[in-house]
């Protein structure tokens, strides 16, 4: 069913995507799809999470998981490297799209993503973020939720509008430059 | 015509939006549109450019422009917070949202929106921040192209994802936490 789903919405767009096509190219009623979604937003979001899932568990990672080894700067970078490979992964490249831009048009459907796709991650940041914090690695009056943005949104950029290319030593510039400030200290 | 084409393009989406559409809309022959843009890409990039910089000067603002008053921080939070106005700005959001989307998809079209419509911007970011070196209020091992992410990436996340709110006290917290990094001094 998450195959269908996910290969459908690359092959043919969100907006051309009905759950009657899913329900087609799964070989089953879509009935059976309403006993389980309520809309196709819940079956691709569902299915891509899956996907990622899967992903995060064959590149050795544990999903919702983030290292606390007390070094700030090489646990940000581990955990990066690990979103490099994940943005670079084709079977997680097209799909994500496709639902990425339905996002940025369809600003229910982009909360949805949100909430569903990104804010467990965001909340594994902003608690390292917070540990950090009390170990007094980062000052105590850095807000997490803004800070945590240094990270992922140069590289979100560069992969959603093909600002840049990505690379381990891209992301890693990252945490050093977020961590020190680019004012002489 | 570019009302006609970003009229279009937001009513019926990129992918079904055609020439022959946009000189019907405008009330002429394609071979008008023919003979000064080689594809639909090109009117839609040239019109939505041209939106922009009308809501730029109508803000107060001379496109193209980057303050230098010595402040680097100051210069910073007023470009952005223009920026934020921009984004703000009902005329610019619906179209320009439509490109985004297209470019999360279609790679060449992406790449062509950063290099018309983004890279005078970041060449402008880049030069500022030089100028910045030159002044000692920027690490001289800083890379200008990756520090400016630290400005635009976020902001372009929050808006391009629906991840949070954008407000003139967000991009100033943005430039004190880049400029000062977030570890304590």
């Amino acid at each position: 069913m998450y195959d269908a789903a996910l290969s459908l919405v690359v092959e043919v767009g969100y907006p051309k995507t009905t759950i009657e096509g899913i329900a087609a190219r799964a070989g089953v009623g879509k009935q059976t799809i309403y006993r389980w979604w309520s809309s196709k937003a819940d079956v691709l979001m569902e299915a891509f999470l899956d996907l990622a899932e899967q992903a995060t568990r064959q590149g050795g990672h544990e999903p919702y998981a983030f290292p606390d080894t007390g070094d700030l700067a090489a646990d940000l970078k581990v955990v990066l490297r690990a979103t490099v490979d994940e943005l670079k992964d084709p079977r997680f490249e097209v799909p994500s799209r496709a639902l990425a831009a339905q996002g940025v048009v369809d600003e229910q459907f982009g909360r949805q993503l949100v909430a569903k796709l990104m804010q467990p991650s965001l909340d594994l940041y902003m608690e390292r973020l917070r540990a950090a914090q009390d170990a007094g690695q980062v000052r105590p009056e850095v807000d997490p939720r803004i800070a945590l943005e240094f990270f992922i949104s140069p590289l979100a950029q560069r992969w959603l509008q093909h600002t840049g290319p990505i690379s381990y030593e891209y992301t890693d510039t990252l945490v050093d430059y977020a961590l020190h400030g680019l004012a002489p200290r």
